[in-house]
């Protein structure tokens, strides 16, 4: 068997290993969040009239579902990470991912970025905090703008990166601006995941498109560990959807979308690609848009909105497109545009 | 740019054209069809209780729609097909999709397995035939026999083609043998995606999957008219699936089922990996078996039933999930599958 294939039952094990885990844990997790009531609030009728209106039965639905998927590739990467440092010339070695050039910051990101959203949805839910729970709006963007920040500095200063990739033009280096650029990445990535959750199955299926263009990138380019690093969020991500699937039994709160679209922009950044990344992670951008062009509006204009509700996928169902019709037709565009960026990357390189 | 790269280009052009021409035409033909009232019948109470009461409130939405599918791969690849023929030296022939080796036995089978349909179509919604409307069993049976054997013959008479490719095996030379394992292949593939059409967006996007992973083996094994074949279709078929997504507002029909399930066949056959046929359509798959083993225990068992209802997607709609929940969880096993399955053809090559 040669050196590719080797490479690809790599993946393939690697998605099996960290879905079996998510699928055996979910319902154990989706029981334990139910006991402790970590139902998510809905927004209140004062705040978001229509979305109140919209998502009432939803109430009472376990939020932190995320902790399955994060929780599920920490336990198979960080096991077999383990299982290596303990005998260096054991067979662990071969399977594991987590390298310091490739895997140390997404893995890091990710857990650090998991415990600020589990904190912040663990205070919504017992409404701990200003305006009906969690943290306040400035401590989190300092939170996540930090870990974002930290992340940043380790690639300038210790990978020595400040070049990025622009499809078919060549590598343009920033200088020092990588470090705003790199936070920048990151941040958006982060906001915007975390404001496409919300609907069944919405940001699971979008996920995993992204990560799945992604993963074929840096598949491409020989980066094996980040590679198999995206398969294995493919595989905690597929156990997580299927049960997010509406009607949803749980969701996955700021803990997953944070956790999810911070690895998402550094593994855009990994594979020098961050440019690709409003393409392959089209829904999120437009989500993000749909917000900062409403508040924009409301700003200027007097308190007129441009969208009857936002994000965007509210506005759809304000307008009465029903909810699997939203998710499904979200789905199909951002499998067309994960192809689509994968494609690009393809003729560019 | 490289021979890749305008290869990669082939296949976005191919998609897109097919997906706008299809696009364009939807709302068109969506109106004729309703004007001349191509609404399917439910099958009756009597001979599918279950079925009847869960979908009578798609009485009425028209069939046929497949015809959006077909037409628009045959007006774009016909069109180009004849605009090289008439300037041979001209820039559509590097456009040409159709070529004896690759393309000319899927897309002449895709047209009359497509007419067929359409002949059945027509005759069960006006009624027309024994039992409600429709071809005889036997003679529709005949004809998509017909279908595959003249394909089958083609292949092992003209294209000399006797072989087929066990993975991690090598070829098998199945010597006349391969007639009838062709048209097994091609009769179980359309019917298979036929049993499949029941519910709103599940036909279309289980064959979107299986398309793709057929369209990257294709494109890896440098059959790259094959490759731009599946795009054309995926195209088409995105814009048909964008108005088939839950509530849908037209149905594919037979003219459309049965035709890309001869197809799907047949691609299978073209790049010598029908055994990967159960692993990438195994939706399809699935379905074929939960309707074998209803009948058969119907029969073997003075009645008694396996399934609440067959297909397994009504056995499931009956067991209480949601048509968007059935639909969905199968176009991510169907997504994944075809992964594995393309992942599959990487490892043995």
């Amino acid at each position: 068997m040669d050196n590719l294939s080797v490479e690809i039952m790599r993946l393939i094990g690697w998605a099996l290993a960290c879905f079996l885990v998510a699928f055996v844990c979910t319902p154990m997790v989706i029981r334990l969040l139910r006991k402790y009531k970590m139902g998510k609030s809905i927004r209140d009728a004062d705040a978001a009239p229509i979305m109140n209106q919209l998502h009432a039965h939803k109430a009472g639905t376990p939020s932190m579902g995320g902790i399955v998927i994060w929780g599920a590739v920490l336990i198979v990467a960080g096991g077999v990470w383990l299982a290596c440092k303990l005998s260096p010339s054991g067979p662990w070695c071969d399977w594991n991912i987590l390298s310091r050039a490739q895997t140390y910051v997404p893995f890091g990101a990710m857990i650090a970025a998991a415990l600020v959203g589990l904190v912040d949805d663990y205070l919504n839910v017992r409404r701990i905090g200003p305006k009906g729970g969690g943290l306040r709006v400035r401590h989190r963007l300092l939170f996540y703008t930090l870990i974002a920040a930290v992340c940043a500095v380790w690639f300038y200063a210790k990978l020595d990166w400040s070049t990025v990739h622009v499809p078919f033009v060549g590598n343009w280096d920033l200088g020092w601006w990588y470090l705003p650029f790199f936070i920048f990445v990151i941040v958006a990535s982060q906001h915007s995941v975390n404001l496409t959750d919300g609907l069944d199955g919405l940001v699971g299926g979008t996920l995993m498109a992204a990560f799945g263009a992604y993963g074929s990138i840096a598949f491409m380019q020989g980066k094996m560990d980040i590679a198999a690093f995206c398969a294995a969020i493919i595989g905690a991500l597929l156990a997580f959807l299927w049960h997010n699937i509406t009607p949803a039994a749980f969701f996955m709160g700021d803990t997953g979308a944070m956790a999810l679209g911070t690895v998402l922009g550094i593994v855009a950044m990994l594979t020098n690609q961050p440019l690709l990344l409003p393409i392959i992670g089209i829904p999120f951008v437009v989500e993000s848009l749909s917000v900062l062009i409403q508040l924009t509006s409301k700003k200027l204009r007097h308190g007129k909105k441009v969208f009857k509700s936002s994000p965007l996928h509210h506005h759809l169902e304000a307008s009465g497109w029903g909810e699997p019709k939203i998710v499904m037709r979200f789905w199909v565009v951002s499998m067309i545009f994960a192809v689509f960026g994968t494609l690009i990357h393809m003729i560019d390189r």
